[in-house]
């Protein structure tokens, strides 16, 4: 497969807005391998994923951004621009639970979240073991009430240096800062195990149990200042009964963290997802 | 198939309760025909729904409770006895929607549902047309903030009148007083548009759309005091994505909300819901 | 809402497709209210679903047909121009089960399903009070060996003369003649009781309850020359256990039956499907 | 919690049976935990499974057997008798794809599934890394035409050495044979990667595809001497649409092999399936 182009473009919808985009395309010989288009008619927002063959493209990658710049401007356009050549750079958090961690490092492995690794953090240090089956570093900052200002300024700084592109919590039992959560806007992927919004914050299980609910869920979003409430970008559900206990509804509800979370990644790192008024715009 | 009996018991958790009520129904030549039980190890309360085949039965049916009597009373036990030739009396609730209405009554046509429907009562004359598709008597009862007692005492005049057994609220929109609910203790089926306990309440698809969920739900529950919150009989969820404005999830919405009711249904008019500590255990 | 339009194209796929066929909505002030476009990478097919506002397109509806002919041909598309104010003519067949008849009808009334019923054929007279019901026509048929082609004669006729756009069998128990089926191909959308490919022909209940799966199904199709081996446009299907007696499993898989059936309707008389190579491109 | 018997019993139906069975714990002092009971009225079949604490049971472990056999013989059971203080010991076989082998390995490592593994089987060196990273013994036996018989005897012999209760399949591609699954009836455990009646054999994703389903599959099934025709113990499915391709589908599809192979362990290792009549019974 020869490489290709991924532009993501949101903008006050207006005519003309998908012509102008697939006609810049058209006119250096590109061609759409995949085109998805969205309207927000409440809000008259406009959403756009295009894909394109870089074979025949007559501008060269490290110029398309400048020759679309024009055109952005002209209807005030939020837009990216990726390569399929580029490995996201990906930092995974976890506390003790170790299935979301298997799970994405075993997909990691086989070549399905083509990423880089370049490092694991937990506040505790019972997954190291995991990390190092798989020859990843893993870092250990325990974290108080005193020292989690200073240990979160040590953990930004580190995913600084790593370049790291946006982060994962694997089940991490920590609630992060506003601070922290600034310096990654929509780029904190967060697994909540319930099907939110019911049942957030602590042991929502043992809610889900409380409640006596008939189907549990998990649910993937991106971490914003209010807990539990940032936009959601996936979930999933099982059916439980009165036969299921906490320890059945948790046994259960691992395998759909795990496939909500990794499913949130694949569409986070293929540029399938656009966040905008704290829902998303998730191209499949 | 012969006539068969159904006893449904809960009570403290003790060793030998299965083996008491199945030794009474073998000494008296019955054969088991289902056996669900069920143990809450957190309450330690004891469920059973046992039935059995009345063809060689020794003790005649209107003997059979005064017979169980005494095991019931060893082991501190509430139970129910119930016949498989007793068809339960329904009374259905509307207003202004008909989906419900629609896909209950044709699966009543249908025998689906073996119940007696001796009337339909709304606050709404609108869908008259159709109980007299079904040849079935519509009463209707405006209600506004000074005369709801009144009407309300009028409607469970005509409740008992019609001896009704349980209540159906096929998305009847008016909230019923604690009053009423009293009458019915868990004889008050609701279907609430929502996988709850998200989104109770006023239009929880408008909800659910401003939330950005990726899935949507139905619950069907006994009406409490509470609104909203009584125990759940049966949920379903369907998947929603970007697309689909707050009318596609009505649409949607709809085919969740008459399969759940009617399940819930089933599983009433079939004596498989217990309900406990605000939950219920639904034997399948 | 204002009146809009729909194209639907495949072609042979070229670069510049979608900017032409975009470009040709634009220059006549056409405004995209929904894009989806489809490339099979296998085959090279390009298939898309444009739809338009027609508040300030600049040619009249009447005339875009014409308008639009040569960037047809150029490409060398299928097409297809429809209207939002348009409303398709829909004949059900049946036979003796009431379930799907009576949730299309209940559909129709409330208006979610926006077509014109001109009648209703059986080869039984059984649900003849559920079209009476609804003040529908209702013709019976009744079909052996001998008679066969003459009845299926006698049936096209009066398809043709309500000019009759799509058939829809609701549960009808007739196989009908390729003859038949070639007066509407991909325009005859049946529904079968099970997860196709898996238990074709007759009683797939049986079938599927003897092989002891774990779940079923229920799939709708369009009818082609080969048994129950048409372009599927959409399936559904419900958990059972060995629980489920094969009268349990008619019973839930009617609840699929209606909800697979309703559906593949809806996307049908909303321009969203494109049969090709025995497959369908479902644009949702 | 202290150690309890899980007692699984099928026989022909006959009164009495479960009074027999509960008076027969009773007796001894036996509290019943969970008691699961299933007739199939059409073959006449009786099942049971029920587990009992032996914190005060009066008739020691090891002298139940002999002390419950006597009624086993009244009835003509077949019967097995547990207890939650055994291991189960599972050999696995793997080829080249490492999605199954990487889930069940992590389950196993966070105590999900309580057993042995002595013994890791493969006809490919390239998962030795994996087995490595979790310190277990990988035996490679490159198998072709000439030497299959051969190779099956060896691998026969080393799960007879290792004292193997049951083998899981873990995408193994190498069809066993009749001899090989003569050792082991009802005690291999297979996952085939498509919903099950349809798409046995080879490729089944690609048959999917190119028979264009909306839905896709897998399936967990007791090896027998006819391929992928076993009796199915657990089931599941995911959507898919015209946009996925065969590459998608694979993807998607290994989360539900995953998911439903390690289901089937798990109903295996708690001794909830009795299989027969080439069905099961699953005690959830």
């Amino acid at each position: 497969m020869s490489k290709s182009a991924v532009l993501l473009v949101s903008c006050p919808d207006r005519p003309g807005l998908v012509a102008s985009i697939t006609d810049f395309i058209f006119r250096r010989k590109g061609n759409i391998l995949h085109l998805d288009q969205h309207v927000d008619s409440e809000q008259d927002v406009f959403f756009m994923r295009v894909a394109w063959d870089l074979a025949h493209f007559e501008t060269p990658p490290e110029r398309i951004a400048a020759a679309f710049a024009p055109i952005a401007e002209q209807y005030n356009m939020d837009w990216r621009l990726h390569f399929s050549d580029e490995r996201l750079r990906m930092a995974i958090f976890v506390s003790k639970q170790d299935h979301c961690l298997y799970d994405i490092l075993s997909r990691w492995q086989s070549g399905e979240l083509p990423v880089e690794i370049p490092l694991i953090i937990s506040n505790h240090p019972d997954l190291a073991p995991v990390a190092d089956k798989f020859g990843l570093p893993f870092e250990v900052y325990q974290i108080n009430a005193e020292n989690k200002a200073e240990r979160e300024r040590q953990q930004i700084e580190r995913l600084h240096t790593h370049k790291i592109d946006f982060v994962v919590l694997a089940r991490y039992m920590q609630i992060l800062t506003g601070d922290f959560i600034s310096h990654f806007p929509d780029r904190i992927i967060n697994i909540h195990h319930s099907f939110l919004p019911a049942f957030p914050g602590a042991r929502p299980y043992h809610q889900a149990y409380q409640r006596g609910v008939k189907i549990i869920g998990a649910t993937s979003h991106y971490v914003t200042q209010d807990l539990d409430a940032g936009p959601i970008i996936e979930q999933n559900v099982a059916r439980v009964d009165h036969r299921d206990s906490v320890k059945d509804m948790i046994r259960k509800g691992k395998d759909l963290e795990k496939t909500v979370l990794a499913s949130a990644i694949w569409y986070h790192i293929n540029h399938r997802v656009l966040a905008y008024n704290n829902k998303t715009v998730v191209f499949q």
